[in-house]
């Protein structure tokens, strides 16, 4: 592996004792290699949690935003700009991702088309350009054992797609669009791809006034289907996954978030071709949290694969930050692991550095921070996991179920099959007081559940300085 | 009819013309016996809108908010407050009710089944109570002709349902949600309701670390599966209904919007049995667009009725307000009118008088300016829609899908069943030029279209003045 | 002048009757010349409102979004592409803005700095750069009559600005800030500008852990007063304004709303020096209504300026939409009538195109909305005011203040000198029963208010089309 | 002191070791005898925290919220109701709070009038209610040493504050108000109340409409300077402070935040009279984080108080749930000890428990969740202060400002006496190339900085477990 960034390998930094507040000196939680084993499966720390770097963020990204120009400064940068128009330079940049992943320590990466090469003036020329450059990766990959995480295709950055790239209704785009991802779909079915992301970025509506939404999602839907049978016509495997975010750019975006996408992919039949690639900061923007996404895609069988960012609560778009919340991280991490973690997914950082981090080596300390938030929620979600604590809390909760017609009823109404009727109920508590039913109303106590998430937190994760 | 409201009746101010401003004197667009044509469809103004008074926020509001006490003064009133407790009391005030319709000259209203009756100390004592006030319901609708809108089932007023009604931990509880909304069926079909409406206030969560989201979510599909099998074997025949809300009292409610609820009913195979009621507020705090909700609700044929209210979309909770703003009361009977109606529901009136409206006249006052603002949004959505113009806004700008194999893929889409590949898109497109793309791509238009949107308020409801 | 946009010379459609609802083809209540009277001040429509266009959004705007390249076609385009490097090129888009302005009948402008010319390797030649330019634009404001309403400067665009301008911590970037501004100062002052704008976009934070905010907020004031003083050195008499907004790009902008601007300058003894430009959807981000905060602003006596556009009160970013909402339109002008106008200031269009509204033409359909808005409430606040309803409304509503001591203590709480206390109160109420006090509180009736607000817009704007 | 609640006094838990989730058992982290030092100030974590317990939410707090009936139950409870109008059980309630506040090992209160005593039917005797509850608690505070953080009066509660207090458009409610207020004050006086608040829950408007802005303003200003002439003239000597919140009950409340309340005080002479009690959620209402507005008070050396509580960012009311995000409870305990502690103040636990936490010992559950989230806060804040981290971070950030001119102008600036001008800038950078520039704008790093505040979190709180 050529030296292409100048920084060190980062280290798991062991046995750590006595209070050392650099982040940037090596990780103090992820230690790729350590064993895990959740319900009697061991696996690495590297392996189950199979963290992924994102082209478009660590590569392409300038730091660009709508008052400023970019700020970053990158080593593969010639006279200071990163010139994305020239093949050379883009097959060059291929060596350093990996150099970038090899010093990191992980493994996987991802990308869209758009992010890799320049575009032809045909999409012929435009397809021809990108394979030289996914040449490279193939190399890379061979050489150093690297894996795609998922690919994706861009069809939002041209303008071509102003209204839409699936649901355009300018037929043209429409058949570029179609085009486009065949090519993809080839290029996942080379690389392997575990998975292959549609984000529709402007698959949605600006205006209500102008918009045939039925008919938009009629298109997309057949659209869905089309690129199911090609990937299936040449024997591409990979989970396919769409990306809920509810705007931006668009004003609204069909694919808003777990349910509205669950809601049209059971509307067009397209529920067990497709699972979910989650965002923090897309939650956010929907005005969930993550870990309600997390749970609704994964209680309904859908949670494939996760974009490992943050955003601001309070701030309207999409930031795309390095996560450092540890109370997020670990309630995410624990329906990771209820999960059974992410068979053909991953956690791929969605995640830019900030504006006003634009040295090279700000890549690393980003990607550590990120990386160590996550593996340290994983060991606070593992460890409540393994005592059973919130498992037992929620059956304490329920147990009034347990017996006689109300576990006949819960039964039922698991295997959506109850034979109880509302009569029974009426003929169980027609003729109780009040009192006696508010007497087996308990306390919820939820203050001290969530105390004791807190000493989960300190407990688990200060050991590693003490 | 007794004359309880001091207050004469409302009328249509017919041809008026020059300028009064005056809110108070009559309606300036409502005239209920205006025949109106849709689509060959003639019927009466107020057949068409079925607008609706409710009972909970016309005569049991008291206009309390978390910080402070009800200002409400109501004719009803005994010694300055409303005997909420007495029965006598509670069937009295169901005159006022129809006092208050017929002045008004509506024709339907609806309600909980807590809004009527104080509660007994069982089940059957309260059932004995409300059946009392229902039987003064039944006298005062024979003889007035007046109509039930909906009736529905307070869940989550008392205290045992701090947890959820269908979907609480609390097994007891959820014996006497059954068995409470058994009776309100029973209500419903004595009193030949159009529809039957769930609201779901306490049917969600308020921490994820001790809820188990799917298993109450199980509980609450067979319990709608129930309630639909009593209704089929009493032979009520009303549509059910959902009202999607997003929070509030939950922090998170199960039916959040129109796509989480319809995800949800297609989940659990319930989706010819429920439609949906929407409120423009309910929409707002799940971060959408009154018109955006009936426009989705609509085009998948789950449109049942309207909750007409208004909110602040800066404001964060639930403030039910009389709808006043003429560009969302056309856009959402715009839907209406694409929805042929609203065949089994209506526009009934969730909305309350300001806190510092609390005189019996606001009551008038407020129900005229709502009721006034939707016949004005429906006038400039008729004529829109009778001109063609939106739908022709729409038909222009999809017209490339007219001819050739883009026809053929939108036929295919909408019929699912699609023949084409992403091949023979390719095929098409592969080696057209960038510009030759664009060229087909063409401006929207958008300022332009919503300036005519504009002319269309000012010079519909200008006539009236003029 | 030269005819360099292919478009007509935009005309008042004058006593127009019947139905059209063509935005497209002319003014339908902007009437540059018709006579307007506000309190015995007699002038044109045209001269009131001082309509401006922007140069940053009109000129230079490619409509690039966070997500996507630009997509603007303009005539002065070479090759397709806005060459913004070429200082000939950047001379020569001088005269396509008053071709615009002249077609769209506007006698104003407004510019950054960094709109007009490309930037050289130091100060002084980017200094030699813009004065290239403003050599021209002063050519063509001589030729023409058109005035400049506001200049200002960009210390947010080049990456040297990524933590502030006069907020900066790095010293040489505040020097360059400074100097920066001086330049701006001797355009102004050459120019003749009406009013100079500082707008913080940059003066905020990221982050508070690595913010010292109180040094950053010394440091800006001490800028402010230097400017000040070289204005004064200079001898430009033009008015300073600071515009706030609260966030974007900064996660906290120092200047968020009109009260935080108020109190700084006030803190820092500078609210003799400057006034305010507001913004509609500056003043939305801040959770604030326009309508509220040029009312806080007037009533402070510091509105000094208006940007007319709009946004969407649920989406989170700045989107800069040409204004439509003929509420907020009103309500704004409304403030502005008790302003008596914008003496030192007018209404600038910070509006942008929607990205979909890419072609030339789509520049004076959005200018014509705008205008065409703003001049429809300007009519309506303009009826309101001189009948005298709000007024009324409100001296009704504390018409208990005109007597006894309420009315000392109302003359005196306005002349800061008020002489009773608490004392005298309580000796006025201390025996009074609660009925009594509760009798005196009267119906705020606030939902008639609002549909005879509707009724005003209706009657007003209906007459034009009937 | 007598045993009202059935629960044993709350211990530190001290050197605990190994892992115990338990929130319920004592603190791991408040320590009330632990000797704290800053800045060469030593006292006990008690008297540097300064807690205190709510009466509103703790004693009167029926968790109520809109759509269901209260849940509390307390010992106090006659027949299960907490009777409200009673007298005798007034006076015996304050027993409770000692009994509680013993338990806790809280020596702080805080109350409203209206919390304490039934209203009578005049002011007199409403008074002379208040009078005899007040007895019994002087006679308590003599008995166990236990002291009032603040009271209050509470213009809000009553039907007649509907419009306002201080701000109402109703004379007569003014004077109620004015005459509530001066016996709100004799009472600090008897109760040596460290501070007085004001909350102006309905001191703002519903609609700017009917609103008399500036009149009012002008009336709220009088009103507090009556108030401060008053408390002069009694000899109370406590610190008044406002405390701000954006809304609800009011869509607008003038005291909105920080800057806003500040403005305000400054606008009317008033700055030097008055200090800031900050409360958490209504920051996140106002769109701030809690840590920013105890920055800016701070800095402004206005911050005199702090109600510990926390809301969702991501619900829009005030939730008043008792913290427990050790995040936020850091940084504003950073805050707190760079403004020397709260010498005139405390943390006022302003928090409710939830509505499922409805039995007696919830009070203490959650009381010891706040505690011991802010005690951690305080010893992870305490650790970076000592270390001098963050101050470092900023010293070295701004280090360019520390020679030469730029240091002439910092200082200047600081004393507001800068001497530099615009010029004096230009001549520094004008010839300065860009890149001269660039090369000393430094990368902020602020991932890093982020990951090491997590990193301290997690080694200062492990301590305690391992």
């Amino acid at each position: 592996m050529s030296d292409l960034f100048d920084f060190p390998k980062v280290e798991f930094l062991g046995g750590q004792k006595g209070v050392d507040y650099q982040a940037a000196k090596g990780f103090n939680f992820y230690n790729p290699t350590e064993e895990i084993t959740i319900d009697g499966e061991t696996k690495s720390m590297k392996d189950w949690m199979k963290f992924s770097v994102a082209y478009w963020h660590t590569m392409d990204q300038r730091m660009v935003d709508p008052f400023g120009e970019g700020t970053a400064e990158r080593p593969w940068d010639v006279n200071g700009v990163d010139d994305m128009s020239d093949l050379d330079h883009a097959i060059a940049k291929v060596d350093y991702l990996f150099d970038f992943m090899d010093k990191l320590g992980v493994e996987y990466f991802a990308f869209h088309d758009r992010d890799l090469a320049p575009q032809g003036n045909t999409l012929a020329e435009t397809n021809a350009n990108l394979d030289k450059v996914v040449d490279r990766i193939a190399e890379k990959m061979e050489e150093t054992g690297k894996k795609l995480l998922w690919n994706t295709s861009s069809l939002f950055t041209d303008k071509r797609f102003l209204a839409g790239g699936a649901t355009t209704p300018f037929a043209e785009v429409f058949a570029y669009s179609a085009a486009q991802i065949k090519h993809s779909l080839e290029i996942a079915k080379r690389l392997n791809s575990e998975s292959y992301v549609f984000w529709g970025g402007r698959e949605g509506y600006e205006s209500l006034l102008n918009t045939d939404t039925k008919r938009e999602l009629d298109h997309i839907a057949a659209f869905f289907r089309m690129a199911k049978d090609y990937a299936n016509e040449i024997g591409y495997t990979g989970q396919f996954l769409l990306e809920p975010k509810p705007k931006e750019p668009t004003d609204h975006q069909y694919d808003t978030d777990v349910e509205s996408t669950l809601n049209f992919l059971r509307t067009y039949g397209l529920e067990n071709d497709f699972k979910l690639n989650l965002e923090g900061n897309h939650a956010y923007l929907a005005g969930k949290k993550y870990e309600h996404e997390a749970r609704f895609a994964r209680e309904a069988g859908m949670l494939g694969s996760l974009d490992a960012n943050m955003g601001d609560k309070q701030t309207g778009w999409d930031i795309d930050e390095f996560p450092n919340d540890i109370y997020e991280a670990t309630m995410v991490m624990y329906e990771f692991i209820l999960n059974g973690g992410l068979p053909t997914g991953g956690l791929n950082f969605d995640s830019k550095v900030r504006r006003g981090s634009f040295k090279p080596e700000d890549l690393f300390y980003a990607h550590m921070a990120g990386m160590d938030t996550y593996a340290a929620g994983f060991k606070v979600a593992l460890k409540m996991y393994n005592d059973g604590w919130l498992e037992q809390v929620k059956a304490d909760r329920y147990s009034s179920f347990d017996d006689g017609i109300f576990a006949d009823f819960d039964k039922g109404a698991k295997a959506r099959d109850n034979k109880l009727t509302l009569a029974d109920f009426e003929n169980y508590i027609l003729n109780k007081t009040s009192d006696e039913i508010y007497a087996t109303v308990e306390s919820q106590h939820l203050e001290a559940v969530k105390q004791t998430l807190n000493n989960y937190i300190y407990s688990v994760l200060g050991s590693r300085f003490n």
